[in-house]
């Protein structure tokens, strides 16, 4: 049988030393424990980057990895810790909503404990490092097979994080750029499908400028062609074949985009 | 044995979604496989500096590794898939050339398959993500023990991609820089034994400017000089010990270089 | 029992070809080796960075643990490198001092070997990569279970690293900023008990802007506040709520910090 695979996703920045002394506690506790970087690029303290992180990539996951999420402007606060398990998820989480998301699209209600039990804990925890202290020791506890009911109470209510939602009006849609991603792509928070339900003609605007080409794939435009398409998390993306929409456009994540039907 | 051993690289960025998601579908298929990061951070759809980073490590891993390389500016489009066997390497790589510098230096003939058979791709395949959707589920499948000739036929002919090569005159060599590193070491498309080979004096010069030192390491000279030397993979490098070489010349991929022997 | 794990902490730069290199040569010797990325980002050749990751990240790691370290601006020189084992770590760094922090706090007297059985090398070793030509092949020669003492010969001696110290008077106590992180917070060489240790009234000012706030964690104070606190590595820490204080204060490493009492 494979070893435990925890997953880890941050904002304290790739190569640092956080990163670093939260990976050695989990293997002191459990040196078969994998851990698999998905990223610690997060924006610093952005929820809704994290968010559409989380909804991008855990759904892929086989079902038994626990994903473990530190983006945590309140961290030694009184938030608290969350272990969570979805439909084919477990995941361990500051209460600030990052993880809710994950909850859209009629999956079953999830499970949700408390992270009260300070006896998994590191004895002693810096008001400013939960994630060495506090879900290093943790999730290295349940990697180890710990009864997750062991870490705190179930509770029935948690903070939940607003997804910005595209307005449908008569004559199109409006929404926003919601992620940018490394080449400059834009992710909207309007679904694909807004670009192929029906033959009529459509139109897309990203902050006013009209995207000249409607395509499949990046390379069906003359590279520099800016062109609007579905993304592979299926929303509608705006990109530039070889090149950067979000340069080309001075675009960033809460730009507006709209789509309409031009008659 | 050591579970199956996959590295990737790829120009997704470090950190990004796509990598994540790309590791997710390959750990839902086969547990067991190990996933090392060779680079994410490959320039955009830059073919010759993915050229070289594949030169410059895939020779130093053992022979059954499978090298995933997705550097991709064609994705979605006609251009194909290929599995790759030459003498000691297995990889996968879109067709675009990206791996054929390593045919260099008389490797006996690759053994080349078109990826084809989409029962082993995801049933759903995004035209903008083939890393998540084709080349993630084939890698796991590979690694999970299936034949390669089970992906598609066998094919004789694939894209190569330039090298860009030095120009030998009576005088000296002229060439270019090839690769920039994280130092701002200028690695360039001269052999190293141009330094070497001979007694004779030698002048090295970078976009017209004279080299001053040459020498075994960095540190033999000052800090802060700017000398020329072989690099760790065999060509002429300029660098400036404890700084930066690309900073000092405003040098980058493609300044030209020259060596040549001054009566 | 879980296979041998190497961790790596280099100044190559994240996603570099050097890293992967080194990496593969370690999988072709030992393909069970465990290869753990510390940071591949300490600042070129800053052998204090190095020094304080090291500190912040070892001591959380199981005993058994294989820590390289390469930051190594001699590598090519006579310099010696060093195989360590301090009570609970091991390592294999260049003898520049960057491991000695480590001893500091009454660990008791490390045992310390020079790397000079070239056997255990590789066969043709390049003047300016000793990680893929000699750090390598000797970790996972260790990982292999190589007694440590075919390495070479014991050493009595070895360079120390200054750690730049805070000065104490009547008054207070003056430092410096030892470490930026990734967030902007400034992590001070004066320790945190400074700001714990009795009742007084405290004044902390950094670069001579005084710090508005005395805090327990970030999110005591309004997003946007100026405040001191205690780092999670226990020293005397300034930082923004929700910001960057190396930007709101020009600040970086070296600049100069003092707490005081005031009458």
């Amino acid at each position: 049988m494979a070893d435990p695979l925890v997953t880890l996703t941050t904002d304290f920045g790739n190569g640092s030393h956080y990163v670093a002394a939260a990976k050695g506690v989990m293997l002191a506790l459990n040196p078969e424990v994998r851990i698999l970087d998905l990223s610690h690029d997060i924006p610093a303290q952005d929820l809704r980057q994290a968010a559409f992180f989380l909804t991008a990539t855990l759904p892929y996951f086989p079902p038994d990895t626990l994903h473990v999420v530190i983006v945590d402007p309140g961290v030694g606060s009184q938030r608290a810790i969350l272990y969570v398990e979805l439909a084919n998820l477990r995941l361990l989480a500051p209460d600030n909503g990052c993880w809710t998301w994950l909850l859209e699209g009629g999956r079953r209600r999830p499970r949700v404990i408390r992270v009260t039990e300070n006896r998994f804990w590191r004895s002693r925890v810096s008001p400013t490092f939960h994630g060495r202290d506090i879900f290093a020791p943790v999730a290295a506890n349940l990697s180890l097979g710990l009864d997750p009911r062991e870490l705190g109470p179930i509770v029935s209510d948690w903070t939940r994080l607003d997804r910005p939602a595209p307005r449908n009006d008569a004559n199109g849609i409006s929404g926003e750029v919601l992620f940018v991603d490394h080449f400059g792509n834009l992710i909207t928070n309007i679904p694909g499908e807004a670009l192929t339900k029906d033959d009529r003609l459509k139109r897309v605007r990203v902050g006013g400028v009209e995207v000249p080409r409607i395509v499949r794939t990046y390379s069906d435009a003359e590279p520099g062609t800016l062109v609007a398409l579905v993304s592979s998390s299926e929303w509608l993306e705006v990109a530039v074949n070889q090149g950067s929409a979000a340069r080309q456009l001075d675009a960033c994540s809460g730009t507006p985009v709209t789509i309409d039907w031009p008659a």
